[in-house]
């Protein structure tokens, strides 16, 4: 801030000077007191400079709608919507969402800082504010093969440049309580430049989660049950309540909250597909269900403000109050949400659902070419049981969360799986694409409901290796291969054709198309999967695969190296 | 931290390694959830590792006692107490604070940025963690002469050190609102070093106050109603609630706290002589007003914890959890809030009212020699009045606003006032101590009751001039000439000889006794003030005097350059 835009900003404020911009007869949400004051809200230099009676030299009238500080989604990962930076902030301030916490370790397992590079770059051609997190665990496990690394010292350095809000979720939450040497480096790191840590630690509990907070850690989005949430908050951990398109916790957390407790607790969607946000909203949707749970709608909205600012540091937002970024959401009303305009810096950005900026798309061409597998063959998909009952992934519909499941299964003489259609168990592979290692990792997967063809992306969190399902090695086979050659995505086959794909260039992840483009695309290839595959119907078909390689998130896993058994934090044989 | 105490702390929390201490059997307030959890609390290096079952090398038994965090003292002046630092921790500690955050600007106001330097040298030799602030208004405004300035170069330069935690009370308000050129330059340095701001703004509502706030002031201690409260707390404000020796607004305030504005709520004593400590307490005393006002327990220590480490941006304290520093009070019940014992950083400091501690006190050397009054004399305290039509400052007990009033006056032929002794005016003046400007102003005072005799003091916030009043100029010549030939401190005189006298050779304004001393000083100079000098019963004899050279304080002051009207801001002349 200049002198002279501080001595503007007290004088448009003291009203001796006219306002860049005034929103009139506005009903102003004072998170503040959990009241609603009538005024007009005046703005300098994009800033706030006072709520009251004010003139402006551009004028907005609120018509009496709600005027709400910009929403603040406090944990997001970018690339689990396919989307740019610039087109996620098209589709999400039209919702009201004037900021967001975005952990960019998707991209930053396949190309380290320098996809940081690329997502703050991407991150300017977008009027949402896009603040970033440092993932501090790529790869998320020593368990797995990433294409990147980011050490300790990597953390160190980058902290220094302060271009990152803080260190992202620490998921590695066994190598946190049990003070494994990589992680106490990395948490030293963040400690020495005092930065905020958050953390990602599902079920953690007891002792093991005193250990986890002791080193600094102050957020947690992974909660589901209201006791594990309640704990939490007594540990000092923020909870961020999280809704987004493959969990759902929310709802359930919302009989968590108390009076006394729900300054500790913000709003997140952690993993949103375009879909989602075209049908149910983003934060505007978190906040209609709060209200519905009894939650009053100005505290809602304080979770989406106010609590997300104080949570993160952010003493330049959370509220209409003078002083503060001039992020504004008018809403028609307090039970539907529905935003009628948004405001970034004083700037109308978006009205009636429409972003109304045109969006230039940042060069993205240092994230592509991101293919490096060696020696892939459907002889590397076959087993060698040693017993027919063996370990299977159960597909839990609804979380990310899999069961630890046993079945007996038929071997043929070749030590190999032998397909039962009566049976709803197919094999799952991990196949490593980053660093040409040839690792392919074959396990069993119960309830994903295929019956025909195959399925294969190159989305797998964290590590983004290849992962596929399907009812034979022939089909598994030749959909790894139909994706490699178009550089990853998602391939759907069927008796040897391709029935329907969607390249994602950026780093195999990201489309470079629109947020319309890529549901549509999405839409096909559900119902595809559903109707030509047989996918059940109650299974997202892609996203569910995308989260059976993440060797952070109970019970038992699949990584490019093996069977993962997260509930002993190691690996596992195939057989029970 | 190093390595060793980050894996040290987390095998502690996870119940691998024994504690350094435990306190066993505690009823632990959680400050987050507004409850109380039964348990143990687990130290390492002074932080806390965990709440739960735990056990230790060191153990204290709580026996069932409340375990609340240390308390935080959000808003003090050291000197005010005329103790040391470390004289102060020693009287503050056993009623429960472990953290105050500190304006020097008394001593600042005397010797620069000098007096900073030896506060924080003095802190360092008491376990009461001392937080300190940079005074921005020294001198409080253009309009008195004070032992030094601090500039908006100095505050730049200070701020660089990192050693102090931001901006102390920007007192000079209407600078502020007014976009005067001085206070932008102070304003910008915070601005640019991403510093906290206090707020000192009696009564500033409307525009004016959106004008300050939007300046970055966050907090304000100068509340007395609940409409000023709630339009400040509207406006982003943190509201330091203040109960102290002179000021005592938290009964009032408490009217306005509500469930939802509660977390914007602080504690604070702002000036606080050790007679108050004793006889009542210090936040001890605030959390039992709070709770007979119908605040929750917890929520009311909640204020004076969590609440003030949000405000102030401590993130390791203001709660028991993990991660957090070791400040925790053991109380025994949750109405009169009895602290048995103060833990800081883990170690007992105060038990049963006790200091446990040695105190060793910090050279003062460097801040003594503070007189440089040239030709004073008995002529300079007379008036020349036009009018026997004049304005006085009348005194309203129990607060440091004044009133601006008038009265007729009887006037010798020399135009001097003609004191009658059946009507209670008398002559205040302000003799310049610093700089050797021989300024003496004079005005009327109303209210004090002074029958014979005079009192002077060298504390006169902010610029601690030396302040008089008394029945007659001979009185009041004699008392300024014997407080300046023992060096600062109080005095009391009549008919030419001293009643009593308090030295307080630490910039005129601080003792280098104990709190014991002072407190039995004050006693015997307050008894005799009003017994000899016949001071109202109603009216605190020096404290009263002191606030009377404040020109940021309403309604009527009086500076060593004049009469002070603090409604318009400027000087004023003494005929109505």
């Amino acid at each position: 801030m200049t002198k002279s835009e501080l001595k503007k900003r007290i004088d448009v404020a003291a009203g001796r000077v006219p306002a860049d911009v005034v929103i009139k007869n506005a009903k102003v949400i004072d998170v503040y007191s959990g009241t609603v004051i009538e005024g007009d809200i005046a703005i300098s230099d994009g800033y706030i400079a006072g709520v009251g009676t004010y003139e402006g030299e551009i004028v907005h009238d609120a018509k009496g709608r709600f005027a709400a500080p910009g929403f603040i989604d406090s944990h997001i990962h970018i690339e689990s919507s396919y989307l740019t930076p610039e087109e996620l902030g098209k589709i999400l301030v039209p919702h009201g969402a004037t900021t967001i916490i975005a952990d960019p370790h998707e991209i930053a397992n396949i190309k380290g800082l320098e996809a940081l590079d690329y997502m703050m770059n991407a991150a300017s051609e977008t009027a949402l504010d896009i603040k970033f997190m440092l993932s501090p665990c790529v790869p998320a496990t020593t368990f797995e093969h990433a294409g990147a690394c980011i050490t300790s010292e990597d953390i160190s350095v980058e902290l220094k440049k302060k271009r990152v809000l803080g260190i992202a979720e620490f998921m590695n939450f066994p190598g946190v309580f049990l003070a494994m040497d990589s992680t106490l480096d990395s948490l030293l790191a963040a400690h020495d430049a005092g930065v905020h840590i958050d953390g990602h630690c599902p079920g953690l509990s007891g002792l093991n989660l005193n250990a986890y907070v002791s080193a600094g850690i102050s957020t947690d989005h992974e909660c589901t049950t209201v006791e594990n949430m309640q704990e939490k908050i007594s540990r000092g951990m923020y909870i961020l309540m999280r809704r987004g398109s493959a969990c759902q916790d929310l709802d359930v957390l919302l009989g968590g909250v108390t009076p006394e407790n729900i300054s500790r607790c913000l709003l997140c969607s952690d993993d949103l597909q375009p879909r989602t946000v075209f049908e149910t909203g983003h934060l505007d949707n978190h906040l209609r269900i709060c209200v519905k749970h009894g939650i009053k709608p100005v505290e809602a909205i304080r979770m989406a403000t106010l609590n997300a600012a104080a949570c993160f540091g952010l003493s330049d937002r959370g509220a209409i109050a003078p002083g503060l970024r001039a992020d504004i959401v008018l809403l028609d009303d307090l039970t539907e949400f529905r935003v009628a305009q948004v405001y970034i810096e004083g700037e109308l950005i978006a009205e009636n659902g429409k972003y109304l900026p045109n969006v230039i798309r940042c060069d993205s061409s240092a994230m592509e070419s991101s293919f490096h597998v060696k020696d892939f063959s459907k002889q590397k998909l076959k087993l060698n049981l040693k017993s027919d009952f063996v370990k299977v992934i159960d597909i839990r519909p609804g979380g990310i969360v899999t069961g630890k499941g046993t079945a007996h299964v038929k071997v043929g003489d070749d030590g190999d799986f032998k397909r039962d259609e009566a049976v709803d168990i197919v094999k799952l592979a991990v196949v490593e694409r980053h660093q040409n290692t040839g690792n392919v990792a074959v396990a069993f997967l119960r309830g994903y409901g295929i019956k025909s063809g195959a399925v294969a992306l190159s989305i797998a969190h964290d590590s983004h290796n290849i992962i596929t399902a399907g009812v034979s090695d022939e089909e598994i086979a030749f959909a790894v291969e139909t994706l490699v050659a178009q550089g990853g995505g998602v391939v759907l086959v069927k008796d040897g054709k391709v029935l329907e794909s969607m390249p994602l260039p950026i780093g195999g992840i990201m489309s470079n198309q629109s947020g319309e483009w890529v549901d549509e695309k999405l839409d096909s290839l559900h119902k595809i999967a559903h109707k030509e595959l047989g996918v059940s119907e109650n299974v997202e078909p892609l996203m569910t695969l995308c989260f059976m390689a993440l060797p952070v998130i109970p019970e038992l896993k699949l990584t490019d190296m093996g069977l993962f058994d997260v509930t002993v934090f190691d690996f596992t044989a195939i057989e029970a």
